[in-house]
């Protein structure tokens, strides 16, 4: 008996356990101060009421035989995968709503695809990133290749053709750094995926943050995307469903690698290996596509990015470098007067009070960098705006 | 770019679309006649309504900041965790609520603890079986062997010391069959799978519907199996969860493989590759524990076994060789006159207009056995044994 000895192999994530022991350690020593953090990386605001109305609905059904539902639908049920199809037209998309795939979340996803795929595969991860597209490849023991986010490129790495690689990570809106790819460099990935037979893994989970109509918000308003991506995005960010668990994956039909079309291998792994999402927490998605669920879903984005327009205007004002916040919930600082991610880190908290994510936490080329996030309370974000433009002094 | 090579050597699995291509046939030809079901592999009692309101209540605990939740705990909320531990209590098994993973269902954590497991394991599983566990296998590359059911040792096969085997999938109240292991039988395993340095992989699924006392309703009832399992287990037949969808899975922190506990491997691979159980879905759950909740799915559990009963008695009326059904919503009998299982259900439905499950469909043991299950209205079962028992004459 073995156990997958990649395991081993895989670094602890100190990042926010080490965050959690300094802010502990900090009110310990100062338990009548408040610390405020921007350092969420999860959604605050409620759910649109009538969001709960269609779950509350659901589960009342599940108590009578007639309206009782058992095992829902391999994929999802029709009326959530149509509602998800028709928002991609809205895109300007055309999606049949078989290419669509309900999941209880991108994470989910993003890693689950790595079993439809083999293992001598090389893998090409943006850096900084989020942390488990180096992790889930890890596991499975693949080689990892990095592509440079840096303050020339904007962190929007673009192909380099002396790199190959078969299987490309993107993430536009970008988590940590809230930077957003426009069609002009989505589209040189597109081309580099199509040339070198490489497949792209497109995580659109904070797509309806973007508010300008020039940028995709999917990988498919890009011609081609559909012979070389699969895209996943999630309910997460775009209806507060970080707790209520829903997501959905694209594979288009066109999508075929070895002769084999990947939504039927894509299929066999989830009849296989998943059961599917609630029913009730499906009913609840299916709302969010109402005019009005929308329409709440929209103002509480709209919240959260009047609070990154408050830190980008201090930012600005203390003539301090960043990236993101008009069409993402993160900007992306680089420290003042050069210092590293955890020093600033410390002398943030301790000076202001606040608490911000070190960007060395998200991949060697977030050194001297922090995220700050913008789903937080207004007027914890104005108090902790003030604490880092006193730093920058 | 090369997809999981492993994937083409899947068969396809007919079984249940061979049904419904059949069942169709006949409906087309005979438009008139009803067709009875006792195929059927889902619950079909409608939830306890403390259930559902715990659902709802939960649902418009989303609405308002005060009762938001975003993310939840990383291995489920303690609230479950614990109500589970406790739950185990009453059986005379001890756990720390550390040791329990809540899951989005049994199925895919059957399939998902294989990504901590090395690929060169091999992999002892028994015929017939739960598909899932061979498709899981063949996708990771195992090598695989079997165990064989047969009348002779009442499908519940056990440990061959000259078959060696790393990793042993146990099933029990076992689907197809519905034959439970007693303890003596699964100290067996137990032992095999300490000597052989092997783990067990249980899936407890039924374990509700175990009415005697002496018999197991979890490994962990047997001495030295924390030292070498991992126990999988679900709301879905328990509370009539298979739309809803919860399960979890014990790992206990004894078990140690390689020198790694393995409950920190699996606290990885879950925080990497999933984000936990709908907050709406764990509420129901807990309530599933709750003394009326308890009360009211134990009522649907003696519905369907009082189905079992009515198709128990036909068959011994009849003088047809069958195990399962006192303890399990399966009921596993051998065809009538020697015929082959798909010939019996062709012959069955012509003559009956009444659907069962061919056994050959779950390995190459099946040949000549058919599943049937208790899962449907009391007067359909009265109906369809009428049928099973005119065709053994």
């Amino acid at each position: 008996m073995k156990i997958n000895q990649h395991y081993l192999d895989l670094q602890s994530s100190y990042l926010f356990s080490n965050i959690r022991e300094k802010v502990a350690a900090f009110k310990k020593k100062h338990p009548q101060e408040k610390v405020i953090s921007l350092g969420i990386g999860d959604v605050t605001r409620p759910i649109p009421g009538i969001i709960a109305d269609a779950m509350r609905k659901a589960s009342a059904e599940m108590t009578h035989k007639e309206t009782f539902r058992g095992y829902g639908e391999d994929q999802g049920y029709a009326f959530l995968r149509s509602a998800i199809a028709r928002y991609y037209g809205t895109k300007g998309v055309s999606l049949n709503e078989d290419e669509v795939f309900v999941s209880d979340g991108a994470k989910s996803d993003m890693g689950n695809l790595s079993d439809i795929l083999s293992e001598e595969n090389s893998v090409l991860i943006p850096d900084p990133v989020y942390p488990v597209y180096v992790d889930t490849n890890i596991m499975a023991g693949r080689e990892i290749l990095y592509a440079n986010g840096t303050l020339e490129n904007h962190f929007l790495p673009l192909p380099d053709k002396d790199i190959k690689a078969d299987i490309i990570y993107l993430c536009s809106p970008n988590n940590p750094t809230g930077a957003v790819y426009d069609k002009a460099q989505l589209k040189l990935w597109v081309e580099y995926a199509l040339e070198n037979d490489a497949l792209i893994l497109f995580d659109a989970a904070y797509e309806s943050f973007v508010q300008d109509d020039t940028l995709p918000t999917s990988i498919f308003q890009i011609e081609g995307a559909k012979q070389c991506a699969i895209e996943v995005s999630s309910f997460s960010k775009t209806a507060g469903f970080t707790g209520i668990r829903c997501g959905y994956t694209v594979v288009p039909h066109a999508l075929v690698l070895n002769g084999t079309q990947v939504y039927k291998l894509w299929l066999r792994r989830q009849t296989t290996k998943f059961n599917g999402v609630s029913y009730i927490v499906q009913r609840g998605a299916e709302a969010v596509f109402t005019p009005e669920g929308y329409r709440q879903c929209k103002a509480n984005i709209a919240y959260y990015l009047e609070n990154a327009k408050i830190i980008q205007k201090a930012l600005q004002k203390a003539g301090i470098w960043y990236v993101g916040g008009e069409n993402s919930p993160y900007i992306w600082m680089k420290c003042p007067k050069n210092m590293k991610s955890w020093a600033y880190f410390d002398s943030l908290l301790a000076q202001a009070k606040v608490v911000v994510t070190p960007g060395a936490g998200f991949g060697v080329n977030g050194e001297g960098f922090c995220r700050l996030s913008a789903f937080g309370e207004r007027e914890d974000v104005r108090i902790a705006v003030e604490g880092i433009l006193k730093s920058a002094k």
